[in-house]
């Protein structure tokens, strides 16, 4: 197993953090990073801030409920960008090129653009011996956010990121087993077996963790999860945008 | 720098590759890597289909405009999924969790998880010597890749990604500036002047690359691009699998 296998598959989310910050190397190497990865027609359709800015920091972290938010190494918001194509565009070129920018085509291409580039950089700041967490929690008030950051329209942010030195390193979380996330040719629909399996596996995971050690399987906490209505301004948020609208 | 940041900077598409498959280990590893991603809320909400069946991927050739989808060691398709989620749940559950199932924020998070797995899948690949390239233009004709792959509702394919054997190592594409893609606190609505930076840039690597050569820029590039309405039936398509409905 070469270097960068290795680093994949020891991944971990961090969520402690020592004092120290990125060095303006460091982020630069993990923005580089993330630009190298491939995009959707060349389109590079996402934008990537960096919130360095005490008071900003500590309002994103009331919003995600998240402390390491605010202490960590570097905050980094991945947005997906569709702004960014149209500033050199004539109002009628503006007015040509609507219909693409609003449609869901492009609000995926757009987060799938960012997310790629996102993932790109979580592994060059873990090559690094970096930490980090992805912050999907953002979107708890994507309104408010998308205020803190000030973005234009045909710009929304995705997800946070956060960077920093490790203080803790906490048991790898198990995934569903191959054959259930992983077919040849034809989805296969009944997953119950390998859903049992990975339950039991998840099972045993809970009750042995050393920290906040529970009794849970992965499809209940599932069927719990998506059984709460949450986030469902993110759609009103996204279109006012003026994304996602047709 | 280390060897994992080296294999991120030195990524271009793989667009001709070798007859040599990839070996049932080297598949394993991409999955296994992918499966090691980040996941939010550990929703683990993708599928990952692998096409080995001739006539399938004959066909794909075809609605893609590619041959090499046709021609690799291997092609995946990453599919956003949220309906494994719901295999364990009663009517009645199932009922009470359609709201998150069918909201935006959803189908952002099934899109997310799908990419975050699919890089760490290309990375892993290439750091171990083969090539790859995504392939969006699976979306060209979503509905007839639903039924290829015979989707259930609540999945949708996103993109596919051919693995291989590289037979030519092209030149690499530039990025934007950092300074046009990477803000601090706040986003930087004038960006003139890194794309006019960038702009030029590209005028250069394009009139001088060895295939292809052609005069042209970026931004006219994308406002051309734009201008055309692409693939408006996406739209219709996840909506009617019962995702971004509401």
């Amino acid at each position: 197993m070469n270097q960068t296998i290795e680093t994949l598959l020891q991944h971990r989310s961090i969520r402690s953090f020592t004092d120290e910050r990125l060095t303006k190397e460091e982020i630069h190497t993990i923005v580089e990073a993330a630009q190298m990865a491939s995009t959707s027609s060349y389109m590079q359709a996402y934008t990537i801030m960096g919130i360095t800015d005490e008071e900003k920091k500590a309002e994103l972290a009331q919003i995600t409920g998240q402390d390491y938010v605010q202490n960590n190494g570097h905050l980094f918001i991945f947005c997906a960008d569709l702004h960014r194509h149209q500033v050199k565009a004539t109002d009628t070129e503006k007015e040509e090129m609507i219909a693409n920018i609003e449609n869901t085509e492009h609000l995926l291409v757009s987060a799938i653009d960012a997310t790629l580039a996102a993932q790109n950089g979580a592994i060059a700041a873990e090559s690094m011996g970096l930490g980090m967490c992805y912050i999907g929690s953002i979107r708890n008030n994507i309104s408010r956010v998308d205020e803190l950051l000030n973005l234009p329209q045909h710009v929304i942010p995705l997800f946070g990121m956060v960077v920093g030195h490790p203080k803790s390193k906490p048991e790898q979380k198990p995934r569903i087993p191959q054959e259930g996330i992983y077919f040849e040719n034809e989805y296969k629909t009944d997953q119950s077996k390998a859903l049992d399996q990975f339950d039991n596996k998840i099972k045993a995971y809970y009750e042995s963790r050393s920290q906040n050690a529970r009794k849970d399987t992965w499809t209940d906490q599932m069927i719990r999860r998506f059984s709460k209505p949450m986030r469902m301004d993110v759609t009103t948020h996204v279109q006012q945008k003026g994304l996602n609208k047709r």
